[in-house]
């Protein structure tokens, strides 16, 4: 069951000036920042109600937002859902015919177990699915 | 104030065929579909938790979705925030040097006044801000 549109995940160029800029924009400073080393990226947080957007630029060459932004504008890089159960969501969907981009959960930014499906299976939108992790054991 | 995410809006060339698609992803039948005569455009809603999740489909060679769609590929095209305000969120945006697209706030779908904030003005991302109508005498 998908519970809530978790975050809204945006790929930029330059991070401190599209934090200085959706600061202005959403009238709040972030909550916090990450870097996630296994993904290559640095984040930014922000809150909206039940929401979040979060701020992502590559570290690295073989990030997926540095090889987004070799290839496309910055903007909008996907939709993350929360789900219950993530392991029972990739199970459904992958039975429905939808191609995931990892076969088993991962860990992501701010505490969650995430997949992602393909662009070509959700209308050309990127979508995440997470599950937060009550013990951040990970970090 | 920016109080909510409250829909994501997906451009879609299809529209029955990405609702199917959508009723399977989410696992849920949209809530309701909706014409905009007013912008040449089908719409049909999904309820995520406290978001929605709109797909738009053109119905007139004018509408914002079919000049999109002719130069881009389907999937996100904006992301509405619900204000409480929408007047005064326009006119500190305005102030703050943000380029708003359209100078006052018009009649959108679902029941609300809408304003665009261009996507220039936020770092690639086509930004709605909306307020809901309590009483729909446009209708």
């Amino acid at each position: 069951m998908f519970t809530n549109l978790e975050h809204l995940g945006l790929a930029v160029h330059d991070l401190p000036a599209a934090t200085a800029l959706y600061t202005t924009l959403l009238g709040q400073p972030p909550y916090k920042t990450e870097h996630v080393e296994s993904e290559g990226v640095d984040t930014v947080f922000f809150r909206v109600g039940g929401s979040k957007i979060e701020l992502l630029a590559g570290t690295t060459p073989d990030s997926a937002i540095t090889k987004f932004l070799s290839k496309k504008p910055q903007g909008i890089h996907h939709v993350a859902f929360e789900v219950a159960d993530i392991r029972a969501e990739m199970a459904r969907l992958r039975a429905e015919g939808f191609v995931l981009l990892n076969e088993e959960p991962k860990y992501g930014a701010d505490n969650k177990l995430v997949c992602f499906v393909h662009p070509k299976s959700a209308a050309g939108v990127l979508v995440e699915l997470c599950q937060s992790i009550s013990a951040p054991d990970h970090e």
